[in-house]
């Protein structure tokens, strides 16, 4: 771990719990009927996980002035999206993963039509938390352009259809500019939306100040990817709760696999540093935009 | 076919080729990337249906004074979510169904990841129907407020939450009372959601009008889900679609089985006659709506 990582661990746990709090009072009680689709949705939304979209949401209101509290909806929105996502990407017919953050996959823990109902729910209750459950009062046009984006980062523009051509790509060789449209899709989307969604609420934030944010988060979405895709290969399991090699395992097109390592590394670093330039426009209040970009390559699970 | 449902097809067959003109523009591209999963949606979104949720969109903004130029956006909504739900439905680990509206369910012509992403997609290009492709201006807080309507008719409180009881009664005996709290939940959520959607963006809709709406739609939901369980014990497969007898084959939970079938007769047509009533203090704004109720019951597929 990096020495920027242990110095600025603090604001991250914080940001970390305040979701996770705030992702306990949105998910429906375990006990209320029916009992085991709400057991499944918490099982998957409040498991072992980085919170990485959370905490972008939050670091980018600091750097556009939004405090925390107006913006634990669209934090816990892009977290849901993200579980709902692993949950489906999980089953049999997709990527029939056992494993997932060092525990059974959801439906390993409870079953298949669960899985799938769950993740269908944890999708609906992220558009429910932008528009409900809101600490601060927001424009409802602001609420609105938030939709609107969650919904582009989700669909087959973004995340869905990023698995799409993940799933088609099986077996193929692609070029690299294919996997980088993949993953821009498949992860980035939600990523960078994590970034504008945040954007979306400030006041007055201006075009060059947006501009730069969008492509901070378009940069540190892929940069993201990439290191994944990086520790699949090299990662520990034990560190990284999947299995190793598992991506390579079902033949599935990686970044190192099409550039080999010492490529992917040079690439995820160099985006990471291009995320950082990009918010060269702002001062203090993007110190932990930029620190979160920095520890992104560092990062060993 | 009652003497009314022939003497008022033309208006529905105007909402339905207009909805269908609608879905046809919101869905993505059958030859844009990934092209599988868009051919999956659009397979699964234009095929044969009643549209039954759009038409009581548009007949409702009859009563409540909008036209159907304004209601383009949530009537596919709520198609694009009753059309995720049966994808989903069909799934081999929910009621792995290999017909529907006399076609190959969406995973058996295409495959079971891509049903499972052309689900997911929909769901969220319901959402996008709210917020994107306006063909009238409309207020972010009517538009907000229909996203809040639509996601707690599709959530664990609605659609998710009644397939979820609906599984998890598979071969018990159920109580009158727990078979309707499911169908509320499993279909009657998202058609009292199609009639209080275009109330949503109403103005100056009376709170005793707004009341009354809620009830028609809260008791056409359920009368049409009773409708719907007779026609799988009654109906004719070439009318239905469906394979007959399917749900009591896999010893799910019927309004039929659980009263008997003149019973449940009986109770849609009382129910169909709530709703009517519901809307004694509208005048002949309300017609199509009424029409609507009173053909329910006689459906024959």
């Amino acid at each position: 771990m990096s020495v920027e990582a242990a110095s600025t661990s603090s604001w991250q746990s914080e940001y970390r719990e305040r979701v996770e709090g705030v992702l306990e009072r949105f998910l429906p009680a375990s006990d209320s009927p029916p009992a085991r689709l709400h057991q499944a949705m918490r099982y998957a939304a409040l498991g072992p996980g980085k919170r990485i979209r959370p905490l972008l949401v939050y670091a980018t209101g600091v750097a556009v002035g939004l405090p925390p509290a107006a913006l634990d909806g669209p934090a816990a929105a892009v977290e849901l999206i993200h579980a709902y996502s692993l949950v489906h990407d999980d089953l049999p017919a997709m990527d029939d993963d056992d494993l997932r953050r060092g525990r059974p996959t959801t439906h390993r823990a409870f079953d298949e039509a669960t899985a799938i109902l769950a993740g269908d729910a944890l999708q609906v209750l992220a558009f429910e938390s932008l528009v409900e459950n809101t600490s601060l009062p927001m424009e409802p046009a602001h609420r609105l352009e938030m939709v609107r984006m969650l919904a582009h980062a989700s669909g087959t523009q973004g995340m869905a259809g990023g698995q799409a051509m993940d799933l088609a790509a099986v077996g193929r060789l692609l070029e690299r500019s294919e996997v980088e449209e993949m993953h821009a899709r498949k992860t980035g989307a939600l990523i960078r939306a994590a970034v504008l969604i945040a954007c979306a609420a400030a006041p007055g934030l201006s075009a060059p100040k947006l501009k730069a944010l969008d492509r901070y988060g378009t940069t540190v979405g892929l940069s993201f990817q990439i290191v994944d895709d990086l520790l699949d290969v090299l990662g520990d399991t034990a560190l990284t709760g999947k299995t190793r090699g598992a991506d390579a395992l079902r033949a599935k097109p990686t970044y190192p696999a099409i550039t080999g390592i010492a490529v992917a590394r040079e690439r995820a670093a160099e985006l990471a540093r291009e995320g950082i330039e990009a918010l060269a426009g702002f001062g203090a209040e993007a110190g932990q935009l930029r620190e979160f970009a920095a520890e992104l390559v560092e990062r060993s699970r």
